[in-house]
């Protein structure tokens, strides 16, 4: 702690509490900090097209990560502005709605992502389907002779976790973490959603000129979802980790796509789901 | 493990998959077992109303506590049939697709609900508007006397614990269990996303005649979102207590719905966040 930067941070990441903690028998009234949540609502021009919970901080890297990583723009410069609402009926609410204006040669269909968004189009919904769906919009990853090393993975987690200590202390979030082909941390973003921590990642990297993200690496704090995996495909990211377990629909989707996939990483140990001849395992 | 059930459950909630485990510097192939992930589609009549990711294996259940905590239905009985889509395009895509026929008498508004699930419908979203939403449609609770005790508290981890020996292999689920009004454990379910263990919980409910749930207790293995307390709140469960932390929104949903919120439950300490009136700490 210390920076009026990290008090800015502390403050939207997390709200002060009044708790009543029983420990050992006794109980007594303590002041607590909780991780932030507020909803957002995204909307392309003046049509809403989501809302997502969301820890408040860093909404417009979010929205961006999230057009991206929902295919509906490849690059940051496909998008003419992005900001947040200033018709609000009351104050509380500007911070939650953000307007998105494209650049006026990206095509948008609002009730297709809608429908993508929310709900399939046919009686044929299942995994497989779901895989190809995906692999229509992001093509398989292209191989490359690089390989992340081993060594270098076990690393990652105390990289990120050196770097939480701003809301280390709400025990509430999700964390994502960019790291570059040298393994080298880039940026962390945290959530009380876990998808939004990877479209905060996302969108950070997209406004910076960087995507796509060739020879990188994200890490998530938690779990590896489908959604997880076909957000990092649509980054370019090869190589997704995560200190706990994947599922299967996460590890289908890296073997479809060409991913590598790594559970479990704790150093010294780690699980690779998928994707193997993108690690150096010696 | 050993039941010809447990054998079923392993089978549905997880699969099978060959894995490179490093450790100590030695990589080896190993068999080991995820967390099955499938889309479900939730048809309203013909009308599909959201897709969900989750676990398969009590969709039943998870569809009819969808309906309960989505303010579709109050009650098992409005629901005239659930059952998987019979007329799917391929074999696959079966299990995925769950069709409801309401009661003839029962109102729905298919828009409202796909607005409701995915956007606001003004510029003036935020936190408090989301809490009036959900009082709105749901009353806050009724007081009682009769307290949940804190010895009865702490042993509720445990208990849910001892049930959920199917899957702890996979390492990848959500848990949420119910207690009755003596802290006795009524159902655990499990599933790759927090909400749909809460729904699959409250549709066992509901299925089984047993709502409005007064007087009994929710515990959720991980965190505590916004719409983990509104699902709670729906099936009148007037205790909601989580392994790890709540987040802000579901601290001020629980006391503006009077609800008790207890947080970082682990023996022999526990936080109380909201409603502590309903908890006996001696």
């Amino acid at each position: 702690m210390g920076s009026p930067e990290d008090a800015r941070l502390l403050g939207e990441g997390s709200r002060r509490v009044q708790v009543l903690r029983l420990a050992e028998g006794v109980a007594r009234r303590v002041p607590d900090r909780v991780v932030h949540e507020e909803p957002l609502e995204i909307r392309l021009g003046a049509a809403p097209v989501a809302v997502v919970m969301r820890t408040p901080g860093q909404d417009l890297e979010l929205v961006t990560g999230f057009l991206v990583t929902e295919g509906v723009v490849e690059r940051a410069e496909q998008i003419h502005s992005v900001r947040h609402c200033s018709q609000a009926t009351e104050p509380a609410a500007e911070d939650n709605v953000v307007r998105v204006t494209l650049a006026a040669d990206v095509p948008v269909d609002v009730e297709r992502l809608r429908r993508n968004l929310f709900a399939s189009s046919s009686c044929g919904i299942c995994g497989k389907a779901s895989l190809d769906r995906v692999l229509a919009t992001a093509a398989p990853l292209e191989e490359d002779p690089a390989r992340f090393s081993a060594a270098r993975l076990l690393s990652l987690p105390e990289q990120m976790r050196a770097s939480q200590r701003v809301f280390e202390q709400t025990g509430g979030l999700h964390a994502a973490g960019l790291f570059d082909p040298g393994g080298r941390l880039q940026v962390v973003r945290e959530d009380v959603g876990r998808h939004n921590a990877v479209d905060k990642v996302i969108g950070w990297a997209a406004r910076a000129g960087r995507l796509p993200l060739r020879g990188h690496a994200l890490l998530v704090s938690g779990r590896v979802s489908f959604e997880v995996v076909q957000k990092a495909l649509a980054a370019r990211i090869p190589l997704v980790a995560a200190v706990s377990a994947p599922s299967s629909l996460a590890v289908s989707l890296a073997e479809a796509s060409g991913m590598a996939l790594v559970g479990f990483l704790r150093a010294p140990c780690l699980n690779v789901y998928a994707g193997s001849r993108r690690i150096a395992l010696d």
